[in-house]
C-alpha cells in the first residue's frame, strides 16, 4: 500500500467539493488531481470516476454496520439489532468534518448524476446490512423491515447532524432518532397519522 | 396522440425482452424496433433509451398510488393508509402478463445497468409517494416509515405474484403481505428476531 500517500484521499476529496462548489458539469479529474497537488493517475488510484470522489469512504460505514451485526447475541429483538448497528454506524460521523459533509450534501442535492451514485451506494451499504442479518437467520419481510428501518434511522441522524450547529453530539441525535421511531413504529395503527 | 400506434409499446416491450434474453449488451434500438415491426424513431418516441423499454408503464404504478393517497379522509392510521396504497398499485398487475413480468425480472436481476435503472424508477416511485403524504401533513421519521413500508409492502408483492402460480389472485397476496406486515412490526421489540 505504498503507493497511498497519507491524505491524500482527503485533499482530493477536499478539492473536488471546493470544485463542484463553482460548477460539477466543467470540473475534470484531471483539475481535481492539479488541485489537490497530485495527478490524474493517482486521481484514478482512489476513485473509478469523477462522480466517485466524493463517496470515497463510504463503504467504512457499511463495514462498520456488518460487524455490529456479526458481534450481537442471537435472539437480539429487531429494535435493538436497529439500536446497536446505527450506534456503530455514527462512529464513523467526525465532528471535525461536520461542516465538509453538509457543504458535500448541497453539492449532491444539486446534481442529479451525484444523486445517482448517493442511490447506488445507499442500496449497496443496504445489501450488505441484508447479507449480515440474512446470516443471522432473518429472513422474510421482518429482514426487509430490519433494513429499513437501518437505512431510515442512519440517513435521519446524519441529516440531523450535518444540519445541526457545531459541538452538538451526534449520540444523542441517534437517541432522538431511536426514540421517535419506537414511537412510530407503535403508533401505526392509531389514527391522526395526517392533520 | 395520432402517433402513438395502439399496441406498440407493448410490441416493442416483447421485442426487447426475446432479444435481451440472448444479450443485453449486444442488443441495440434499432434490433428492438425491427423485431417490434417498427422503426427506431418510434422506439425513441416511447423510450428515452435502451434500458428504458423495460420500464415503459411504471410510472403508472406511483399515479395509482399518489391518487389512492389524495382519496383517503383525513386521519387515516398510519397503517390503513399502507394498505389501501398497496391495494391500489396492485391493481396495475395484469394477470395475464405475469409470465412476462417473471421473465422481465430475470432479465433485469441478471444486469447491473438494469438494476440501476430499476432502482431509480423505485426511488421516483418513492418521492411521489412521499409528496402525496407530505401533502396531507405527514413529516419526519413518521412520513420516512410509511414510505418505506408502502415499498417493501408493493415489492414483495410483486415478487410473490410473479413466482407464484398461474390464477394466483394478486390481492390475496397482497393480504398476506399485510398480515404479516402487522405481525413483524408489532414484533419488533420481542426476542428471537433471529434463530
Amino acid at each position: 500500500m505504498a503507493r497511498w500517500e497519507p491524505g491524500t484521499r482527503e485533499r482530493l476529496q477536499d478539492a473536488a467539493l471546493e470544485l463542484f462548489e463553482h460548477g460539477y458539469d466543467t470540473t475534470t479529474a484531471a483539475q481535481i488531481a492539479e488541485r489537490a497537488g497530485t495527478s490524474k493517475s493517482t486521481f484514478f488510484r482512489h476513485c473509478t470516476d469523477k462522480r466517485e470522489v466524493l463517496f470515497a469512504g463510504t463503504s467504512e460505514i457499511a463495514d462498520r454496520a456488518v460487524a455490529a451485526i456479526a458481534a450481537l447475541p442471537p435472539g437480539t429483538p429487531a429494535f435493538d439489532l436497529v439500536d446497536n448497528v446505527l450506534r456503530a454506524m455514527i462512529q464513523i460521523f467526525d465532528p471535525a468534518k461536520r461542516a465538509w459533509y453538509r457543504r458535500r450534501q448541497a453539492v449532491v442535492d444539486k446534481n442529479r448524476e451525484l444523486r445517482e451514485r448517493d442511490l447506488l451506494k445507499r442500496q449497496s451499504q443496504n445489501e450488505a446490512i441484508t447479507a449480515a442479518l440474512r446470516e443471522r437467520g432473518l429472513d422474510g419481510l421482518t429482514l426487509d423491515l430490519v433494513v429499513a428501518l437501518i437505512g431510515l434511522a442512519s440517513h435521519a441522524t446524519y441529516t440531523r447532524w450535518i444540519e445541526a450547529s457545531d459541538g452538538q453530539d451526534v449520540a444523542l441525535l441517534a437517541n432522538d432518532v431511536l426514540a421517535e421511531l419506537r414511537t412510530t413504529t407503535t403508533d401505526l395503527r392509531a389514527g391522526a397519522a395526517d392533520t
